[in-house]
């Protein structure tokens, strides 16, 4: 398995594109996007389990229960979300879209990222859908990537090339975060492509078990976004013998889509709203996976070791009390905390009491933007990871004036 | 009922003090502080439910597990939590401050709040326990109050005056609030006294009650503390029949301990960590009391709608977004959200949909230091407010570094 360039249009078959129509002011800025499979695809999708649901999320659920779409189209600047004409837009969109396609508007995911609670003027969209489609290419990923951005400071491509049944298969994706991440059963909007066959049925069993260990384990904010989406399409394209059941294929199609969305999730969490540094919870030692995903996701969330991380404060006291915090059943007596970075590996914390360790050491390492905090409960063999980011002046300056 | 001055010396028999030890650098912020009663008391307390657990709390925990206490003793600037030794050095605080006062160490409740996993010396305190007990005077509650202070701006004092059984009687008390602030079943250092008579089971009875309404309803960050207590001293000093049973005194003696509890709340959430802004949820409309706390609770801990309020922006969608994922029970359609503030009222949201509203006016509410976040869920009669702040700059500058 390697990556490879080419985001969600590495996949033989897939073209992607994105422009400007004016929902946002800034005319600098591409706001919306397309993907586009030559051939119809296997589609599987989640979504937030927010009650508080986006309009478009209710439409594309309904487009894709069949298992099949073909195309992607996703607006930033206005999430469609809590108003009144929400799903007429979000049909509109499809409508459009499809009409500009030659195809039927039940094959098509919609989706909608920005401001909650204020209406999406169709107009913007409706006159530039022409332009909208003249945008697709083989390498439009990038464009696709940009114009699905919010308050995104990076581009969110990724892909990876593997072979299945002698056939060389790709999967790539794109992804928008940055603020209002803390996804529960579903995630942030994450568009997947790829040109493996594999039914439906089994794309959903693939996507579903993949995020358990990926997007939710992701959190900026602690605030579960209403229009949370991973969706993938997978048009076969590569000519494997489609994958129907588990086995050796799946398991390489598993290891291919896991590749993708570590990577995605790591790009997400460093790019954070207002983020300096990628923080990575590496739980190891627990007794089972759930108190190692529990233990991981609370140190993540904790806004006081997220504020000491922007800090380069090596404040191990909040690692244990996010721990102690965490509703996971763990002996606190047995637990080993370290920071970790380019820079080296420093124990700061050995059976839940602190030992000597060097401040300038400390601050050496904690000073680099990828920082590991590694914790062993040193009660078993079950290990999880989580992403995060610091918390910094420029998240509350984001997230103090965002619509404005 | 009636408030009045005096803090946890208004009711009779009580002195507090405080001193500058040493255990902060800085000379001119009292660090140690001290109240006692002149005869014994009947004393209850609640504790954080963080597993991570201060060593003062399993200190106290253990004295007045006979229901009866005679003193307090606390510090800032260092938690004595996750140290090896905390047990052994909390049981010296308990022991020098018992034979300064004459008293058993059985008798004294003893609590430290401040960086977690440093250990705690005892030279300054054990150097300086004649000074301090030289400082208790009848109005000794400011300098108690400033004791226990960690980045506190202010101090936390309040007192009522009521009567029971034809007697005056009086409930005071002081708090420390400020970061690390998300009680469960307890909170953060709170201390309280009364000269009322009661029995230590109902003391028990009225603490636990009252706590899930007001100290468990704040949230200035989202992280429970390691170190949190609220405990309650009554020594019967104002003559009335012992409370010994549920009924008209005890009810009263509720209303007392209400009122000093929510206007304790009010000031540790107005005051949390570089808040410019006390935020007060009042959900509505509820089918129950629970549903009504999650999404009060949710409400307020939401880290966008805190950065918002900071802003003084009317961004609504993240109240219907922090409803939505609390995991309470609603009909999301049915939710109306106004913000309300000295300046007025302003209905933002309605059905779950946005309605037309003058962002001029809203700013102009939102541009005061005490804001009302109303949110009628139109489903039946519970009710339940909780307690937060906004999230500014100053938290993540006073978190970054907070060692130093």
């Amino acid at each position: 398995m390697k990556l490879i360039d080419g985001g969600v249009c590495a996949a033989n078959g897939f073209k992607a594109g994105g422009i400007h129509c004016g929902i946002r002011k800034n005319r600098d800025k591409r706001d919306l996007s397309v993907i586009f499979s030559e051939n119809i695809c296997s589609a599987a999708a989640v979504y937030t389990t927010n009650l508080v649901k986006g309009a478009p999320l209710t439409v594309t659920a309904s487009h894709i229960a069949n298992g099949k779409a073909q195309a992607v189209i996703c607006n930033s600047g206005n999430a469609n979300t809590c108003n009144a004409n929400g799903i007429e837009i979000a049909e509109k969109m499809s409508d459009l879209i499809a009409n500009g396609l030659g195809i039927s508007p039940q094959d098509v995911v919609v989706a909608s990222t920005g401001v909650i609670g204020q209406p999406l003027e169709i107009e913007p969209i409706a006159s530039h859908i022409g332009e909208l489609v003249d945008s697709l290419s083989d390498n439009g990923s990038d464009e696709a990537a940009e114009g699905i951005m919010t308050t995104d400071t990076r581009k969110k491509e990724v892909a990876v090339e593997f072979e299945i049944d002698g056939k060389t298969c790709k999967i790539g994706g794109i992804a928008k975060g940055s603020g209002m991440i803390h996804p529960n059963m579903a995630t942030m909007l994450v568009f997947i492509t790829t040109d493996c066959a594999i039914s439906p049925e089994m794309l959903k069993t693939a996507l579903s078990g993949d995020i358990k260990n990926t997007f939710n384990m992701i959190s900026i904010d602690g605030d579960t976004s209403t229009n949370d989406m991973v969706t993938v399409l997978a048009n076969g394209a590569a000519g494997n013998a489609e994958i129907t059941h588990a086995g050796h294929d799946f398991d390489i199609f598993m290891k291919a889509l896991n590749t993708v969305n570590v990577n995605l999730c790591r790009m997400i969490a460093g790019d954070g709203e207002g983020a300096t540094k990628l923080l990575e919870c590496k739980v190891s030692g627990a007794s089972d996976t759930d108190t190692a995903k529990t233990v991981a996701k609370s140190v993540i969330c904790s806004s006081l070791l997220k504020a000491a991380m922007f800090g380069s404060d090596a404040n191990w006291g909040r690692v244990l009390c996010a721990i102690g915090y965490s509703g996971a059943s763990v002996d606190v007596n047995k637990i080993d905390v370290s920071f970790k970075s380019a820079k080296g590996e420093i124990p700061v914390c050995k059976d839940g009491s602190g030992i000597d360790f060097s401040e300038d050491k400390a601050k050496e390492i904690l000073l680099e933007d990828e920082i590991e905090i590694l914790v062993n409960l040193n009660s078993g063999d079950a290990q999880a990871t989580a992403w995060g980011c610091d918390l910094t002046y420029d998240y509350v300056k984001i997230n103090g004036d965002y619509r404005t």
